[in-house]
């Protein structure tokens, strides 16, 4: 993607860089948390249900920053008359995260 | 859940402990990259993509954990004829992860 | 699978048959309802709307059969030492299910 | 919705109908089998396998629909400067979607 990508922004999610990366951090002492649930033997059922936790906080976020592209990425595409690949671009995140 | 929990085994995912523990700390690594994806300003489909990609790691550890489960815990609770109670635990635990 | 099968029981949905056809039934005009809003030429939100919720239906009766089988066919699987087997026909289900 | 909706647009999926409606008069048809399967008392997991397949199929349909929404309906809208409103109720589509 490279060459096409470099002209794109990503000023949209960078106005809450911090926002996302607190998020993150929390996430990462969340999978640590589940390490230590493995060492130390804990009950399984306690152990899924953490990691499911991760796993949404982890599509939570991945929507967060899918909105900030729509708003900013894809918004200037179509304005510019590139609307089509974005889209294109668009469609194939979609679906890898609407499972369909 | 304390006490009940107690007397239950987790010796199904104990014996899996290492490769559990290392596929937990690539996650964490995965968590690590996309905050300095942000930091860095990248583009914001490929942080998407990231993002999706550990939602599925955590998604395919609490399978593999949850299998150990049915294995173990359940098959134990099922012949001391302490199944009724344990299959509406893991029933709570797929709904969430199915979503319905 | 047909002749394993064969032998497999089904009586858990089947004490709760009428209740699962009556789901089925309303699913069935969910779809329907749908064609005439693509003949009518409605808003593609609104049918969206309408498909997630198909969907959602076709999971929660899934759901609702999974919860029979496990107790029903898996318990007496397990009962019958014939538990590897069941959970490992189980497991494909919910992976499936689960995205993972 | 009504007034506001009213001035939307379906061409997009309209230039597709009859690929649609074939889609979902399939989809009609797997519902329908699944009532048969029940009343026949078939193995508790092809039924599972069936919904599964029912619920992606509406899936991949919500998709196309929402594809066709995102370069009809929400293109128009950015062009016309009202992409803000068309954007907030296109992420409410998604997260419904994304179980976020």
């Amino acid at each position: 993607m490279g060459a096409t990508n470099a002209a794109k922004t990503n000023y949209q999610y960078q106005t809450e860089t911090e926002a996302l990366l607190m998020r993150l951090r929390r996430m990462e002492g969340q999978v640590r948390g589940v390490q230590k649930m493995i060492e130390e033997g804990r009950y399984c059922v306690d152990i899924v249900t953490q990691l499911q936790a991760i796993s949404a906080a982890a599509d939570k976020v991945a929507q967060q920053v899918l909105e900030g592209h729509i708003r900013g990425c894809v918004t200037d595409a179509i304005k510019e008359q590139r609307g089509d690949e974005a889209i294109t671009e668009l469609m194939t995140v979609l679906s890898k995260a609407m499972r369909g």
